[in-house]
């Protein structure tokens, strides 16, 4: 099976995008075209779940947002003026409906339903615990440990037992709340996952980019900020911070690729940190070429700073199909070793004799980088010259990213010179992590504070690993679960 | 809306059929069969879970066995030796597949699946205890009552704490329980819902009629017992009794409607005792006439009865169509007022000018007596008289079955003279509550041990009925729930 | 793979059913009716056509009318007054909807469709000279040749050309034909198919068989006559006869099982016939036994008729699921060996150590009449006597019944002993050719004019049988055929 | 509702895509690979034809080439050497299956399928007469006309009986025939459609487009030229030209627009001539700005060559979302007037108080260029100045073109002052003619051999239109019409 995404399974994908609106009528139709406009960040499974006042209601679907929830019987079905939902990319094979979020839980205050980017890291292990308890789980959901903690806190208001199940959680989060005497948006203390603010008319909206509150129409107010917890109540709205002071680390990887172009990220355009990575690496790694060439879509950014900075003509070297949203299953095995480009094409008329330079985001496993080589010398490119508008990625993330084991991360296992010709480039630079901190306004890396989380460029984790500094037990936890057809 | 099914909706439905294997290599497949063969017992939603030895596979879906769990896709999905299943006939609106069994929690013992028959009549006031102390439910079936229960039993082993559970458990209940360590079937102590034991070369069956063993060709041993647990691991069986001795009460409506008339339900016939209430309708209401009519398909064996007793002749005056297998949602609003016979056609030829005894088993709202006697009219019938195949049903039940509530029961609201006016007949008769019991091989009802549960006939109800005494939990229930779309 | 259907396919099948509509709003909805009462005279695909005095309007599906034809969306999409359908058993692999009919054609008239049951004996040879003179056909139906020749006809109005073109024709149709005009109903001269006339207010109707008129609530007029048109423009009708005069020969096997006990065809009640059917065999083959068995439901008539003569009792031997409408695929290697019974099951409780006689409408294969004899053995019976309520079926037909090749009928290679052998019962014996025609109100079968055909019994074919004369010619037309996936 | 199209519906659209492959073993794999490459061509429907020396195999789909051709059973069904593909954009209401190509018809000399681009511009006119002559259509499609043509040819030999079809016809056509003999390949003898020839090892390939060339990994051969009949027959190719000697008029907007920028047409490359027109533009309509800006996808080529021109920098102030591939229906009448950017969306922090030049290929309604204008205003633009990469679109298209009705066309009903003021902008201009001509290599358009078809933009038809000039025959051809629910 060739797929019509033979270049975008070597990337880091973000695991979630989160949407929730509090006060305005019929809040599903906004929830849906908010996780439309974060569908890049989920693409598997999306679910929405609304409040009328007396019921919770609740529906989700495998695959895309457009087709699942976009039938006024659907959002129809979905009544009240309080509405969030989730968008999902499903890292493993355990992609049934029970996993797909919102979660929603009958606890003794009422219904409670939430939604949730990140990962928390000690999940297992609160998990076995809680199963000891007498607890049921009914997904196999990192987030399902967050409500059983709320039910079977010792504290009375629900507020004290979501901030006791808090604390006892490590890793990643951006929640989205509802039960029914509001909603709750919150981000763990360190910020590591992203999460906005906005106002349209009199209600409020969280999500996980600003580009989702410009397709409903929202104003930007601001990032909701690490550690903190805004309860919104009917028209009130109060904040709290419930943990200590600590240092943010949001995640960098938002700029460099999972976060669409045209968001504002933490006050930084993606766009321009973007374009000014492509500057920096022009700065670092510059080469004589003809033509400045982006590998589709997401090198476009950089590749237009590459050339402003360089003078080397921006050029379209390689044409993006419009049709490669879905799988395409490779018929017959006699194609199957043909050269085919389902989803790019080298624009052969162009490159024909030229030197070209390649920009692209980030390099995973290497395999896509080969194959875009390639295609540019059949081409009959001159020489071919890659540059990567990030620094070599040599570690996993746990904290609600999607990354191949580290063995198979290219920069984990080779140097420069190896990485050059494992893709057969003429020459290959990566922007230095300096340079990336650079673009983000930054003179350079602070060692001790660096202010963000560059654990896969860097290895440096910003929290304990609970469960994955204890590997037996992930093997007991899958040992248990039920396999539904 | 008119379906093809316009006589079958006034009947009672029995709510579930469960079936179960141990010890048989592709258990599943043998499920399969047992569950079409159970059909009758619950047309809505089918499940299947199997156990292979190290995981739990489970497969669940709307609608009929067949096209759903007769594919070796779906079947090689349910691998393993252990197998159970279960059809259901929903009660309510919800629907979701969430609520269709076998239900599955993975506990500190390990996985625990169980397919329930009946229905525990204190299950709300358990679970908002439950709730209260921390436990999430994620269906709205009472079923899931049992194994919270269990999960938060103070004993140690699985065995006493699945024992502790069913002593806090009133109503109804035939399970057939499955964990790493064997198959449980059990019955409630009065044994109101059917459960057979039978063999197929050295495997253990458990079904809710032996129907579902001649079908795949097993060997009906003995029905599992009122009040006995049935614990099969691996070759080994045990029976324990944990409960005190209580006379039992099987539902006597099995015999009436529910079960197959192939069917052997504790030791009688199910076509004979139907036979039977025939031969004593005829001897209880005779009436001279020219034909006897069944009602089908359910009237047959009766009409056999009624028709030997009294050496009037059999003969089917009523057609059923082969297609009415499914809904037909009547196009139009022209038709809506015709004669619509889509299912039942009277055989005109046949009855012109004749004097007709029309047997059914039961009347319960009396809406498609109605429609049956003024088919025999318009046909030509010159007189048409009614024979019911058991006592004037006036009473709802709580043990699983799906009754209309009280006010809808025709026989709750109307003396003999009146129901006969109301269909339009020219004479209505029922069998007696002692002829019922003599089809039964008795001599007539004993009054304080009777031997069945009659209460739908009776009132008689053999437990008390705590969710029902106390009607406000029920709203306060629904308020909580998730609507799922 | 098993089916629910392991004894129908030892059936004789009828092709198609038909039924049309003039002079009623909401034409379509009465013909989707009228369809499902037909839906035993062809189950795999149905379509109907309406016309709004404007334009014609069809919708085709494959599989049952319910589920296809019952939604508002549907015959909302099929406006207008006059409607006509058709629904279909396929007999061969290509079962592709451009088969289906209506078949539909812009003529130089305007709109032509037909609906036809029965089958063009000389369809072949037409078609290949239509296309050697430039005729381009859709579909492999026999049906399309009639249109091409209505198109290239020489005469000048539609009627003439239509009758040119019947008059070329050989073999058995009934048709209901649509035109801008008007409907036209017709009968081949020897009348093989039945069509029978209704009216509903002032509609007229159309229907293969008189339980469809029962199902709208229509009034039965009069059958259609062998070799007649009825023309219906409006609310004028007339009736034409363009061939000479032919003695009739309908198809007997109408009585014996391919049309509804309820219904009425050429003057004769369906049941009163199979009941007669099953007096005669009494009459010629008693036997000394304890039970009278209908299998299940196509001998249930016989089965009543041959009780009552013989005075032994009529008792449901064998039980029918009802959940036997789909195909259940059997899952599963190690279950294929087992007696599995997942449409019929034997009443064991009432078979064992009785003496039994099986009464079936007909034998093709014998292969059920095997398993069912297998099974009254299985269950415990001391004799198991067959008795056939039809002669020996020794020959193929060619007019629209979908019949196995003679090699495969048991009648054609084996004798009375011989097939008493093959299905090993006690005792086997089937109803004479005159018993037949006694049933049917004759003293004997006439030799010369017999009045029906019965051509599978006697093999004496009321037509020349050109296409299946020339056999080549089959396999080139197959050849050219165009696979549609 | 709205769409994620909400700027694709502004565009002329083209009508088809063809492929054909000859010598290949599971050619319809390739078949499948190079439609795909040609999705932009046609998106509605797809449909493949196979030879496998013996039968013709054909599998038709409403939708996309991915999901409906990828799978290997669908490929395994379409077996042979031999096969060619379509795929379509509808332009009417009636999408029905029977209209999707390739047409089949059996003929006389065995089977004939048809692939077609273009239009046949007297179609109506011929129908009518074939019609009259007895000729059975099964599409509404005018390539039907052709192949009724070839069946009722008073020719003997096949590719006689195709010519002489051919020369009955006007209009537009690139044809790819199969017969049991061979593949044709043909172009009109204006060439108004493009087609070329490819080589994959022995195999011959035709399509649309180069790319679909590139996507199977076959070499450019040739153009196939305008009134060229190429037929392939085994490892044989010879080439006709049946028609006298034309000046050919190739269609202009494959350049502009329809093609892909990684496609050569005619000798050109595509991206070079979109470039050179923007440089044009640049030259023709300068203007003093901060940033130019393509409207995405198709705006990007002519945007770079303005800004390389103009020495403006070229940004993404326009960014598309990647999940627009199906329609979004907008729920909820709320949001019905936010303003929604589901497709396309600013990007603000790049905008905000800049000078832009907007970039689009071409105005039709003007409707998009309206909303986009506003977009940036929105955004923050201080002056938005549009720049037009093609003539005004002044006249509808007749050979195979979607164009909206002339009324519809902006250009034909306002002056470049009025439209501007139309599309809010602050300037507007478009390139003039000749500007278009010198970037395809010419000094400037030649009046009496322009040597392309540029009818819409100057109202220069190089054929005659018979249909259309006889607007009667239109209506009468659609009251004819079956229609197909």
């Amino acid at each position: 099976m060739l797929t019509t995404n033979p270049f975008d399974d070597d990337h880091l994908h973000e695991e979630c995008g989160i949407f929730g609106v509090s006060g305005s009528d019929g809040a599903a139709a906004l929830v849906a075209l908010g996780l439309h406009a974060l569908q890049h960040r989920g693409q598997e499974a999306a679910g929405i779940t609304s409040f009328d006042g007396a019921h919770f209601h609740t529906k989700k679907a495998m695959g895309h947002v457009a087709g699942n929830f976009d039938s006024e019987a659907v959002i129809g079905s979905l009544p009240g003026s309080v509405a969030c939902g989730h968008v999902r990319y499903s890292t493993t094979g355990e992609t049934a409906l029970r996993n797909v979020q919102p979660l929603y839980a009958e606890l003794a205050s009422g219904g409670f339903a939430v939604a949730h980017n990140g990962n928390i890291s000690n999940a297992m292990k609160l998990r076995r615990e809680l199963i000891r308890r007498g607890s049921i789980f009914q997904s196999t959901s990192d987030t399902e440990t967050i409500i059983h903690l709320v039910a079977t806190s010792n504290y009375r208001t629900l507020m004290d037992r979501f901030i006791d199940a808090l604390k006892q959680v490590e890793g990643a989060y951006a929640l989205i709340v509802m039960t029914p005497e509001g909603m709750i948006a919150c981000r763990d203390p360190l910020g590591i996952r992203p999460l906005v603010m906005g106002k349209l008319n009199d209600s409020i909206i969280f999500a996980s980019e600003t580009v989702a509150l410009d397709v409903v129409g929202a104003e930007f107010v601001r990032s909701v900020e690490p550690g903190e917890l805004v309860i919104v109540q009917g028209s009130e709205m109060r904040s709290i911070r419930p943990f200590g002071p600590v240092a943010p680390r949001p995640c960098i990887f938002e700029w460099v690729y999972f976060s669409r172009p045209d968001s504002i990220v933490d006050d930084h355009s993606v766009y321009s940190v973007r374009k000014g990575i492509g500057q920096q690496l022009a700065l670092e790694a510059p080469v004589e070429a003809d033509l400045v060439i982006p590998v589709p879509d997401s090198g476009v950014p950089a590749a237009i700073g590459y050339a402003q900075e360089s003078g080397i003509p921006f050029e379209l070297g390689i044409i993006r199909s419009h049709y490669v949203g879905r799988t395409f299953i490779q018929p017959g095995d006699k194609v199957r070793h043909l050269g085919v480009k389902l989803k790019h094409n080298a624009n052969r008329a162009l490159i024909q004799g030229k030197r070209v330079v390649l920009i692209d985001d980030s390099i995973v496993r290497g395999t896509t980088s080969l194959k875009i080589v390639q295609m540019m010398r059949e081409a009959g490119a001159a020489e071919v010259h890659m540059r990567i508008a990030s620094p070599p990625t040599k570690h996993s993330c746990f904290y609600g990213v999607d990354t191949p084991e580290r063995a198979k991360l290219l920069a984990a296992t080779h140097d420069l010179k190896a990485m050059t010709d494992f893709i057969h480039a003429d020459s290959l630079a990566f922007v230095s992590i300096d340079g990336l901190y650079k673009a983000l306004g930054r003179s350079e890396r602070a060692q001790f504070r660096p202010g963000y989380c560059d654990a896969c460029f860097t290895g440096d984790y910003p929290t304990t690993l609970t469960d994955h500094d204890d590997t037996g037990a992930v093997d007991q936890f899958a040992m248990l679960e039920e396999r539904v057809a």
